[in-house]
């Protein structure tokens, strides 16, 4: 059965990106930092990690043979929209309180929707059996706050980011409990999964 | 060689303890919940864990076998100064502005420092080659922006408890890197132990 699973890369302290966020400066400053075991050079390389085996790979792996891909704009702007295609044409769902009938009309794999449940349910409806990868700090919140959310994959980065965006705020004072379901060391990333028990 | 161990339990979402701490609600609303890993029936067993062996029971052998403690005045209090004598009669120094004479005369363990770093030194001498056992959160936010904190041991606990005191904040924009020397899994926490890149 096709699980939503949030894919992020967070510091042990839990920042998802640097401060002083833009769409030209898209992982904030020194952002990069998190997403360094998944890059070569200068530049995230998901083909290469794939190739370098390992844990990293493996995730890498998963990441890219997912069904769809649920994001918010937060994430889809600053990545050009992955030029509409995320990977192997897998339907994406963005979660937005507006449409952009022209993004949509120029990518046909792009659907906008207004409410986070609908939009994992039509993204799992989509992924044909295969995971729905997440994306983005606030569909996460929104996701879990709506029971929607399945899974966490968090590649936990050895480092005090100090100050930026955190993955998990505003959930209010309800507890989430989460259940381990794997642990995988990677060069640079500790990777955590976690099924959300409900 | 004698390191400074920040031991501390911490939820994914990086809360130490829950909303609405006092000297009566030590942990906050809810807080148990990150120390259940270490708990039989109401209360936190270090006894039992240490006999139930496993991860658990290894993180507190290696915990309760430091030979020197150092902790702010948020942590002492609440516990009630351990009854003067955390384990094993070691030196215990609590970082405070203000001195408290009387309990230094009632616990002879006891000694009140003003400065963080005079403390891990004097923690350091004090432990006669053994660790020191670091605790809270002010206390691990000034030694770690003091640069004499040496490792982290982080009980990773899988909640996400939504509100209350988290562990690193204030640390300012400049990353500290940290690089991941254990990994263990132990029933309901998983141990995550740090060495601080200076």
């Amino acid at each position: 059965m096709s699980s939503t699973v949030l894919y992020m890369s967070m510091s042990l302290d839990g920042f998802i990106a640097g401060p002083n966020e833009s769409l030209e400066n898209g992982l904030g400053d020194g952002g990069h930092r998190l997403h360094e075991w998944a890059m070569t050079g200068d530049g995230v390389d998901l083909e290469a990690t794939s190739r370098s085996g390992g844990a990293n790979g493996k995730i890498v792996d998963e990441f890219m043979t997912t069904g769809a891909i649920v994001a918010g704009r937060g994430t889809f702007e600053p990545a050009d929209g992955w030029g509409g295609d995320h990977h192997d044409g897998v339907p994406i769902f963005i979660l937005s309180r507006d449409r952009h009938e022209a993004e949509e009309a120029k990518w046909p794999l792009v659907t906008y929707v207004s409410d986070v449940g609908t939009a994992m349910a039509r993204a799992k409806e989509a992924a044909g059996g295969k995971d729905v990868l997440v994306h983005g700090a606030g569909t996460a919140q929104l996701a879990l706050a709506a029971g929607v959310l399945d899974e966490l994959q968090i590649h936990l980065i050895p480092v005090l980011l100090g100050e930026g965006r955190r993955l998990f705020e505003h959930l209010g004072a309800d507890h989430i409990e989460l259940e381990p379901i794997r642990i995988l060391e990677g060069a640079g990333a500790t990777h955590l999964r976690y099924r959300v028990r409900r």
